[in-house]
């Protein structure tokens, strides 16, 4: 059967596992000392332009927000996101469980908005109370967002520009940074991100790794003591190596960004895919992931040939469920599933 | 340069790696819900014959401990370990980050003692003022220990004894479970174990995976959704089947087995090479670490020529030094350590 | 100067300073062991009709908010409450910080309506991912709200009825429990409140304490080892005599509601009174709390001669303000404060 | 029946409570921003000879804790402490609950021992694998302590220059500060111990006050937003005026000075007569708290005609036993007590 049910429904590209193979035997120093993630901290450092940057590895993506922000914050901030920002959302109140209150925006089409940030913050200062409140401490964002979409540069830089008159650290979650990079509507590249942000990070779980998310503060500004921070919240690998050996051939001879622009191409011939099907988008995205209403009873034979998200009800009789192209799909897959939803159609009309 | 500095400076056994290639482009569902996540935890239940457990798979071992502790405490209890606990010593305060307080007991050869247990609950019921003292909810041990100690089962029959009759649940921490069991000196197997624990964990990184942890509640006691506590302490992998194909393998021809038996084998020469070359024991252990006493400069020229371990100072002029051997130490590895003893002393003689 | 600022500005009630004072040497046992606990606990029992509560003296507001809410949620609960709902806006994150979401439903004058509580109850349950988010495990909302108004018996019982079907706890906060009571518009008793909900707190500190707020399981449901967590949480008095005295005389002679109903007889007079001078009401409230829009010159001219509260920003010109009165407000303030704003009125027309 | 429970078993100190009457129908702001606050911090930087120091009121001692150690330390680190520490074994976790570890040295009759803390501070920073430890941030220790003994100025400097030298803050715990002062032991004033702390708080509760704690840091040293960290842990009174009106009652004519000194007179005379009669010590203490060891049958007789406290088993026929005295212990309690030791002592000889 084939799968757009998500970006992690592969295991690696082929090479990290080679290059896993190759290294396996040789003894490395545990947590994160190994020669591998050196080198793949220097190159990153290179590809983002940023010679000072503090670069860690952890291991997946709830886990690196709850580290990041819990580790940035003070005791008494919370951390500003997007209502549908995946922190507030979608991570089981891992951020919460750190004694920080996410406190949120609203979302246009998942992105926060730099006015609507400002006017928090003002509103906040103008408070008499606000010693009684919790103090915004952090500035969350995803890139793509949740939805697919892309800050541009100038929407990214008005925030930054909130930010820095705040002092709010700017954190960008790039769980699929790769694909927002190598989209045709981004006009960021990664040595942009690190110039806007204080903190970020390379998502490798969903562009192409077993597992494994490049945390990147790129003026070399991470937190006093930060390994000991991911020890003790229990994020820290003994076989550091695992990390360092994947985001070493990631970041070599710009793996990374190939695997992400192979996906990028394949979504956008799904996108045309499913607009000549006539299918209607719930909200079309520019990046690897697509959002498209279908009616019940088509939904239900779709999955029984082909996996795919639920993403929420639409209303009684249609469901919002996301196509995701990743690193591993193919231009098979796409012919398979033209096939399969000529086929789902025809039926619908006998 | 040869090494015995740890159980985890290699990466995975070659047949997991294996397994990881021939199923890496089937596309599989996330969040440990695939099929080798399935047959891993199946294959589990069978080796530790218990049909009814609920089998778990987390990343590393301060995470599984963190994790399990948390999940099955009252807010208004801690953990009991020994001093030299692995929790109470050297997870940066992970246990506590979860808002939990260590409770230590007396150490005897890394080892918890069962009446030392009761005598501690007989007085913690005796007290009048027990409301505003953190009430003791589970009992925590490492088998082997942090010293590579193992209790008998004798011993571990004792200690279960005592918590059935106080109602606190027994978890064992197994990282490196496989080393106990092949012992020569364990008389206790998996389903033993088993039996007597509530709750306890088999050791992936340390015994030949590149990461993982199995955990075992052997009576389907799991706590109810323990998975969202797994995912709100960001220890959730997207790519479960990192987790799920190398347990499989694991627990497929008894390949966990094997592989801690080689360990133990090189154990037992590496202790026997040690003796023989009149090395003191700071403890001697019938699992895979062994605890030697060096002389400072017999140490430094040892590190140039082999990778081992500093445990820590012993006297002014001496430090206990810890040797490991693993599922990937080899014959050759001995031999080599042997002619880098003989060519240290000789030097020394001279 | 007159106050109407809050409904905590003045001390206590005259008779419980004389009921300290009469107690004062009496040597007591610590920790809400005395005799006065025991006998104001008594004393609330029979007041609420339910002779198995569970009753404890916390010290205040938001601390009992967050011992309540968190020593009843399990580990991967969250609270739901009203945006505007005071655990969510003005306690500093003192329910994060224990590890727990607040998650919000929309307000309607300040209440949760039961309608949008059960849609989000069934969105929730049947949502594919929701062992990824945080689990609905309580409902919290106060009564009064925090604009003053009440919940029908009606409205209560709907929303306690979506509780049982969902197995959600229902927790009222009544910091001005009072000031419901007694208003004209209340259509309950404190015994309907205890039936239903499952834990609610009788607030002392606006109602003529000097502190002390009075927590009720009604049917003898306290989590186990409360006082443990209340002790926990540094929220436990050494002399809970202070606690317990108070509120043996609250409830004695039915004072509490006697003090309450006074409160609520300024506050109808104070709002006739704001109307015939032509001010504008944010919102009416039938309880002690009053919300008008003042323009911000007038607002400025005020504040020089009376106390009162600062709400929000209404627009670039005017403020929500708020007037409150207490057990402590006499004729002679509104006279006053009549005074005051014939004044003001009077100067702005010249 | 007399007491000799502990020092918080009366009410207030007469004075105070004619103090909250007389203030008690001025209108004040609340969460101590009102004038009686602000009077009492005065006198208490005058008392504390620090013209510079933030003062702020809390209501308990496990919360004043918690609250001054969970807002000075940074998230990785723990807070060092004596075995016998009071955060360590009477406070039901509510450091661990914070998330934060308490590190425990050994005790020397309840205190700590510069030595000891310097080796502790030297093995870690001598520890290689110090990042995945507890980094140990701040000292605690109590004055009395809560065995009643008193770090002479040559020992408590002695500790202040260790911390000093590991830039670690030490806290000084004053529950029973005045009893500590007023001793004829102590060779320390407030004005020396606000020299040599970093924070300490000065006992209310114990010493005359319904409740109340006064926490100092004498270099204007206080963590930003403190009091938003204060009202995030539920630690925030509304009527502020309940504890500035005490304290302020406490700093006026050196009441708290001469409440203490005679409670001290009190225990001296108090040791006398038990030795008088022959009762065994447990440890002499210089100051209200006096330890002896009573035969099981003795105890009980004790108990029927005088409150004291149990402290624990000494043997399986004989218990410790604790007498307090305090600002309200009257020369009538001793002459009562008298008569009763003697009635029993004859009983026994019968």
């Amino acid at each position: 059967m084939i799968s757009f049910e998500n970006d992690y429904s592969a295991g690696a590209h082929p090479k990290l596992l080679e290059r896993l193979s190759e290294t396996n035997l040789e003894p490395l120093p545990g947590y994160e000392t190994d020669r591998y993630c050196e080198s793949a901290a220097r190159k990153i450092r290179e590809a983002c332009g940023c010679p000072e940057a503090d670069v860690y590895f952890l291991t997946g993506g709830t886990q690196t927000n709850a580290v990041v922000i819990s580790s940035v914050l003070r005791s008494y901030e919370g951390v500003l996101a997007a209502e549908t920002g995946h922190v507030n959302t979608h991570e089981a109140g891992a951020i919460e469980y750190t004694g920080h209150k996410v406190l949120t925006l609203p979302e246009r089409q998942g992105k926060l908005d730099a006015g609507e940030l400002r006017a928090y913050m003002e509103k906040f200062h103008g408070d008499e109370n606000r010693e009684h409140e919790v103090f915004p401490g952090m500035v969350y964002l995803s890139w793509p967002t949740e939805y697919g979409t892309l800050y541009s540069r100038r929407e990214l830089s008005d925030i930054a520009a909130v930010c820095r008159e705040y002092e709010l650290p700017l954190y960008l979650d790039g769980a699929r940074l790769g694909y927002g990079l190598m989209s045709g509507e981004a006009d960021m590249t990664l040595s942009d991100i690190a110039g806007l942000c204080d903190v970020f990070y390379i998502g490798g779980t969903k562009v192409g790794a077993l597992c494994g998310e490049a945390v990147v503060f790129p003026r070399g500004n991470a937190p006093r003591h930060f390994m000991t921070m991911v020890k003790q919240r229990g994020a820290m690998l003994a076989k550091g190596r695992l990390l360092g050996v994947q985001f070493d051939a990631l970041f070599t001879d710009r793996l990374y960004f190939d695997i992400s622009r192979h996906a990028i191409e394949m979504a956008v011939r799904l996108r045309q895919l499913l607009h000549e099907k006539g299918i209607p988008f719930y909200l079309e995205s520019p990046t690897n992931q697509q959002f498209v209403i279908l009616e019940d009873g088509m939904y239900r034979r779709l999955q029984e040939r082909a996996a795919v998200s639920f993403w929420e009800k639409y209303d009684k009789t249609h469901t919002v469920v996301r196509f995701a192209t990743s690193w591993s799909t193919t231009e098979a897959d796409l012919e398979e599933l033209e096939k399969v939803l000529d086929e789902i159609q025809d039926k619908d009309q006998h």
